[in-house]
């Protein structure tokens, strides 16, 4: 992922998909593989993820893919758990400034992927990090996915110049999601040639086989194919600007 | 508090400040006494509350002037602590959408203050509401605090047409918090008569008898007086708006 | 209108229209009468105001109703022949950085209302009223109307804070536009009281005596016993603020 | 431009200045050079631009160096003054919705540079080049150049997700100024490169040979070497994507 790579990312919603789009983005070159087992939702009536059996579906993704794996962490009593089963624990937008879980999750060694908040400056965003390294957890990763402005065009605005500042100011590799970043699919593929040639570390994408089904997210996941597209146009990309994809 | 009234808010730093200010704001007419022990900081190298003792502090502040305590929960692990000393819980804009804690606080049988977040749309707010009443905790009261924009002549922006909103959409008793609101000692008095004015339930107000050297949000706290004056003016505002001080 | 007053802000679109709610709003209590002649409009193909026959239609609501006439300048062809028909000049957020108008207008020595643009800081707002100033003409209102944020349950986010900052550090007086500043017919009543509590100089309210058929702006417009309501609220209310209606 | 290139954008303040950085703007491979000569500054007591002197000294830098001159258009007064000197008009952002201009300049037949206005929506934006087309001028040129929002790391932000989008609902050539997008030097490289991936048309860049000194935007502005090296990437990456540099 580091280097110029992309990583998917989906919502469990059963084994088979799961195990499916985990063949086809490896395939296309991806180098982990992020799958949501618990999902934190605006509304308590929406689908909350499969659990604990949606971590069990992303065990059998990385037995069967080999692709490491990343699963959101969306509180303290279940950070543990999702630690035993996932290789890269992710703190999302909502929580950025959960200061309970980021104390958890720094007592845990494993790499944290810490999202920014959708009104998070960046010192807010570093900061933030700051929790997770005071409790000697210094194995994290950045996320630029998108702050929320007036504009409407898009789910959010993505904030690429937040690549080069964090990148003078801090040590920390930084990724871009240009999925939850646009909230739309024809959006993804340019933002992501954007997020490479300004410098980011990774792109974490959103990749569904059926996304008119999908039970979140849909309107911004790529189909497998697009994404493979994506990953082509990236390995061409990523050289001329200095990084290995 | 509901009725146009004004409860104090501040941060307990030492048990002679928190009785004296308790002392002075029950004095001038507050109904309710806000203190913090837990404090939810953007750093984790910022005074985080005093925590327990704290909070055993908030209780004599109760005993000595007969006003119901809020106080801030921040994780599920000290909500019931928590519980057992305030009457009412509050939970902060930063997790306005934390899930679990919403949930945890859900269980709990004591009323809840629920903040908005700092970009959270009313919509956003008022499903994070849903989280609580869901779990079968309705005695939720909503909180204005705020919301991050461009403009710079204030810490937030605060969103009064957010009051006649939730009023018209919702059952729910929403206060205004025009310290957090502004970040400016000079504009809490006419943003709560404001306040009072656009059909508020109550103002949650920041008062320190020593601001200069306050441990957190100095410039935004009221010295006593200024409290006081405030109280007076709305108490005269109230009934022209059809509510009791 | 200075002193907590309110006038009425309203495209003119037929003179039979613009004196039936030139005395309905003078009945009401007005004391000025904004109506469009020169409309700026977002599209090219929408209604572009009457022009210079609206002019004279406005010409005769003053003559009918004796309250002094406020209407929009546009452009600097035009400023004078605007300024021959009204008492007073406004100039609208869009064009709050359009300096040639501002200096053209500040050349002409009748009073000017200055709208605060979408996205300007008060520092922005006043140096544009430095504009008219340095030209010569002192006689300069503000007039908040709502700024641009991602909040989407009101039109702008009308940012009351802005009225007591404005008031500390300028001598210019200030007004709040409700209308446009939440876009919502049934906000306007309660943010009208909230604008006169935070200490505006008045009021400018969008009327309309058929909003469903206003060919601009009708969602935001009051029925003619809807302005009727908000003057008799807001007389009760100024003199408890210490403002005369 | 179109295609990958990159043009410098400077306020004229000297003749030999103007010559020097056209000397060296050229020699580093732009294809047109912006100056400009009447300025909208947001306090009248600021440098306002040298006016029709500069527009002289903008023509023998054309004369010079061979290269189109674009400079900005600020009234209806003095556009076709402009225009007479100038290959191309630039609208700039505060003038974005300043539709007596758009009509005028619609009807000079010259290419027009329209920049995106602080706070406008895509949509919005569209519109204001409507203005220009429906008057008969069809050379239309957008430009995005950032955002107001509340991060506060750079000056505006730079929504690049507005270029995919525009390509694909308008038949427009677009720009992007990250000089102005970001303002800060040291953010105009990496932002130029993610401009460029996302498919803009062209750049717009600030440069200045003595930055330390200028009578306007400094800080944003790049030293020619900086601008050659800029060129320098952009001629690598411009065929990756699919564009000529």
């Amino acid at each position: 992922m580091i280097g110029g790579g992309a990583s998917n990312e989906m919502t469990v919603e059963s084994e088979k998909q799961a195990l499916d789009v985990g063949r086809e983005v490896r395939a296309a070159g991806a180098t982990l593989y992020r799958g949501g087992a618990f999902k934190p939702r605006t509304s308590p009536y929406s689908f909350q993820g499969l659990g604990e059996p949606g971590l069990r579906i992303l065990k059998k993704v990385r037995e069967e893919t080999g692709l490491p794996i990343v699963t959101e962490v969306i509180d303290t009593d279940t950070a543990e758990l999702v630690a035993e089963y996932a290789d890269c624990l992710q703190i999302g937008a909502r929580n950025m400034q959960n200061f309970a879980l980021l104390k958890k999750v720094g007592r845990i060694r494993k790499p944290v992927l810490l999202k920014r908040g959708m009104s998070a400056t960046i010192e807010e965003f570093l900061l933030s990090a700051e929790y997770l390294l005071s409790e000697g957890n210094y194995e994290v990763i950045l996320c630029e996915r998108g702050v929320r402005t007036f504009a409407n065009h898009t789910r959010n605005t993505l904030d690429l110049s937040a690549i080069p500042y964090v990148k003078r100011i801090s040590h920390l590799p930084i990724l871009v999601d240009p999925s939850h970043g646009t909230g739309k699919r024809l959006k993804v593929l340019p933002m992501s040639r954007a997020a490479v040639a300004v410098g980011s570390d990774g792109l974490l994408i959103e990749v569904h086989d059926h996304p008119e089904d999908a039970l979140s997210d849909g309107p911004q996941a790529l189909m497998p194919d697009m994404f493979a597209q994506l990953m082509k146009e990236v390995r061409l990309l990523a050289p001329v600007v200095g990084r290995t994809a």
